[in-house]
């Protein structure tokens, strides 16, 4: 750490309290700097996920950048933030989160929601159904099963958009409110060390959302955060845009 | 100004560009810092105006804090980024603009829109259909009927709230884009001396969103922050909602 960036982190520790919105700060805690994504000039960023990136968009919105097309979630408030501290970038955001997907959805649905969309930067939220879907024993997945299609997913990624700079969102959820109980551990945790292991092999940012979610706890109840354990409330949603814009320089 | 403050200023100067969605450093420019608002425990804040504020809020939604009825515009975003902040105070955060209003439609639903939600922090943004509905001749009213109506319904709040925190924002319009030509003006600038005058006159805090729009032209186009000279983008509803977050210590 270079002496400037001594400075500002001693500085900011001093003054992070009146910061509002501060992004700096907590990037500290979360990833180190200089792995951090610096945007460029006409970058595509694509937001992929489940119900909680999503987040009610209207799926008929197929433009980058449409507010009806982002969702009420965090993908939403990271995109507006981003285009407007970007404005002059010409970044282009897209939303193709969808409601109840596991990694076997998106891989069905990955050339025309992801490939053909020719993303710089790639966010993927995945996994919480991964492991839902299979408590009423329907889905017969497991997290080996979670582990091999998503790296399938991303070998295909990579193949097709090799210069693609993934960023991967642990899947996360907050025990004791509502859906999320005793009975998901310690089954649930094998699925996010597969998200974790998988950042790693992959070389992509990863957003320890569980870690994110259990700080907040020290601030507010588990449903303050999340409706249900899972799903986002409009604190949470700030709070996942948060840590989401950590992975920028 | 005092030392810590001083060194605050300073150093913000200087790192400024690294700190993405810092209100501090914008506040500065904006508002003087003694007169920002300190959020309490409990305090209730109530968006209130047209559809910049409503933006597609679900108008069935009564409850505080409800990602559905606050709409995808700035008062979300802005009402996500304090329930995250400010967590673990009990902030109950209302949005009630409604999509077309003036003041005189204010006035009729201002018992059960504000009055009966008993808002500790109220802020309004309205005018722009005040004026805008008179250019076809339909509705006749002037930047005086506007100032009267308006003080009308502030004297109403003082009187039933009268320890109310008022924040006024200024009704803006993009030029040259779609809806907003040079025929706006000059009368749409009194509407707009109308709102500044009037927040000085009652003491409010003063959001100059037309100055937050003038700025934000010089980083990107009109239509980049605005759909049509009045309504936001994606990009819009954040500098909206920056500039509100300003108002806060």
């Amino acid at each position: 750490m270079n002496n400037r960036r001594k400075f500002l982190k001693q500085t900011l520790a001093t003054i992070g309290t009146t910061l509002i919105g501060s992004q700096l700060l907590k990037a500290e805690s979360i990833l180190p700097e200089k792995s951090k994504i610096t945007l460029q000039q006409n970058d595509v960023i694509l937001f992929q996920g489940d119900s909680i990136t999503d987040h009610g968009r209207n799926r008929d919105v197929l433009i980058p950048n449409d507010i009806n097309g982002m969702g009420r979630g965090y993908a939403m408030v990271a995109a507006s933030a981003i285009l407007n501290q970007y404005a002059g970038k010409n970044i282009a955001i897209y939303n193709r989160g969808i409601s109840g997907h596991k990694v076997p959805q998106l891989e069905e649905r990955w050339q025309k929601d992801c490939i053909d969309l020719k993303p710089n930067i790639l966010s993927i939220l995945i996994g919480v159904n991964d492991y839902w879907h299979t408590r009423d024993g329907k889905y017969k997945g497991t997290a080996v099963s979670f582990k091999e299609s998503y790296q399938r997913l991303l070998d295909n990624t990579l193949k097709n958009l090799p210069n693609v700079q993934l960023i991967i969102g642990e899947p996360f959820a907050v025990k004791k409110v509502k859906h999320v109980d005793d009975t998901w551990y310690p089954e649930f945790l094998g699925y996010q060390k597969v998200a974790r292991d998988i950042a790693k092999e992959y070389k992509a940012l990863l957003i320890p959302y569980q870690e994110v979610f259990d700080k907040a706890e020290k601030r507010a109840a588990g449903n303050y955060w999340t409706t249900d354990g899972v799903h986002t409330t409009l604190a949470g949603v700030n709070l996942m845009a948060e840590a989401w814009l950590t992975t920028l320089k």
